[in-house]
């Protein structure tokens, strides 16, 4: 369980020349989230922090928005045919104030590694509603702060550094700290942990937070950091169009292209200062 | 419908200096696909080569294996509340010899922006069984080959240019030459798009073709390529060992890190010469 790495025999060839070594590689592993013992989802993730990857989906899926309504999260043994405990299997007991999920919940669902929305097997159902305000969020973020960020993240990165093959997600305080960092294999369960360890200690919605992502921001991103209350998201590279049109909808600052000292802001831009 | 991309103001922010101006981003849409008026899947997408996208999502998970399979492919018009065709619904007959999507089917396959496995709400069924036998395949292919791929498929891709935002996947023949190419914010779609661009030619298997991802290689990538019949699979960056062992299982090449006139090969490296 809970391998983050594990080596594997590789042949490499350099101009010509082989050589057979060991590589050091991400893990990669579904894990099965069950509600009160029924399959919900199932999401290819790097093992590691699963609980507050659980915590983190129910919370971006807009099932849970307190640590109360989770009562327990348990690995399930006897997952496999032999009995044995996968580690790849948790189930989710709700709190009593928590609607169960619907009936239709299990075609609702879909998370996969590198993408956590989707959920909803209608168009019309893609966007969900959260249950705060971002757009009220008055914070103010200095420009010269956010250029900082992206080296701190990746300073922050241990497992990148020995497989150069996991995103991440950091989040920051408006002072430009580091509060927490993730990584795997899919860039949506990177937040969806940052989330799920915000949700687990009751700091749920995430004001005046800014969100720092490794790679590309997608719509499915927004959708996380707006459902998490974060007024603030960057990415290191492109947005797409309707993680834009999101992001102007919900009244969150999206920057997109933060290297350097330059960026771009494609929304909200009234909270980039200096 | 299809635009690939699009505009949306930016403010951009240099050492300091903000000025305002239009960015060209990538397109990123939901798709619904539907098989006999029954919903089966969201993918986010950017739109365009829709029908290829369809027909190799259906390839990749094992509904379909030949041409014949598809009877028809339309855009579902009435889809909005307005009953404009979005061009974001598609729906298909199957032909009378293919096997209807079982009752549980709509729990079975979870697709979104950048991962296309994952399809089973068991743990136990990630992996789909291919129809093709790759690990019998003879294709051998020079190193020095591979070496050339990269830069070929980053020619080829003339959005990644406009927005930085897209991943590539490219088939080529033994020889090198360069068979299909197609971009998408999803890394899977863009593998199932040229699955489905093969698919529909009756091209399946693709046996002794190389395929080659724009980024890492993951579990589905692998799953993807060995659905198809595809040999070899050549990424740019990392493998998950997730990948590497479904390799190993099906006799597909994996070469990761391809870059310059160096490589990792992760699996069947006999077919990898020079």
């Amino acid at each position: 369980m809970g391998r983050v790495t594990d080596r594997r025999r590789v042949i490499r060839i350099e101009a010509g020349r082989r050589t057979t070594r060991p590589d050091t590689l991400v893990a990669e592993e579904p894990l099965e989230i069950r509600v009160e013992g029924r399959p919900l989802s199932v999401t290819m993730r790097t093992p590691g922090d699963d609980f507050d990857l659980v915590a983190g989906f129910l919370t971006t899926e807009g099932v849970v928005a307190a640590p109360a309504d989770v009562a327990t999260m348990r690995y399930c043994a006897g997952a496999t045919d032999g009995g044995m405990n996968s580690y790849n299997v948790i189930d989710v007991a709700l709190g009593d104030a928590v609607a169960p999920p619907a009936a239709t919940l299990d075609r609702n669902f879909y998370t996969t590694s590198s993408c956590g929305v989707c959920g909803k097997a209608s168009v019309d159902a893609v966007r969900t509603v959260s249950r705060w305000a971002v757009d009220a969020d008055p914070a103010r973020v200095p420009a010269s702060l956010l250029a900082g960020l992206p080296q701190c993240l990746r300073t922050a990165q241990k497992v990148f550094d020995k497989t150069g093959g996991l995103h991440a997600a950091g989040l920051f305080d408006a002072e430009g700290s580091l509060l927490c960092v993730r990584e795997d294999v899919g860039r949506h369960n990177a937040v969806d942990k940052v989330v799920g360890w915000a949700a687990r200690a009751g700091a749920l919605p995430l004001r005046g937070r800014v969100l720092m992502v490794s790679g590309r921001a997608s719509f499915e991103l927004v959708q996380k950091a707006v459902m998490a209350g974060i007024p603030v998201l960057a990415a290191v590279s492109a947005p797409s169009t309707l993680a834009v049109d999101l992001a102007v909808e919900a009244g969150l600052t999206l920057v997109g292209f933060l290297r350097g000292t330059t960026m771009n802001v494609y929304s909200a831009g009234e909270r980039i200062t200096g």
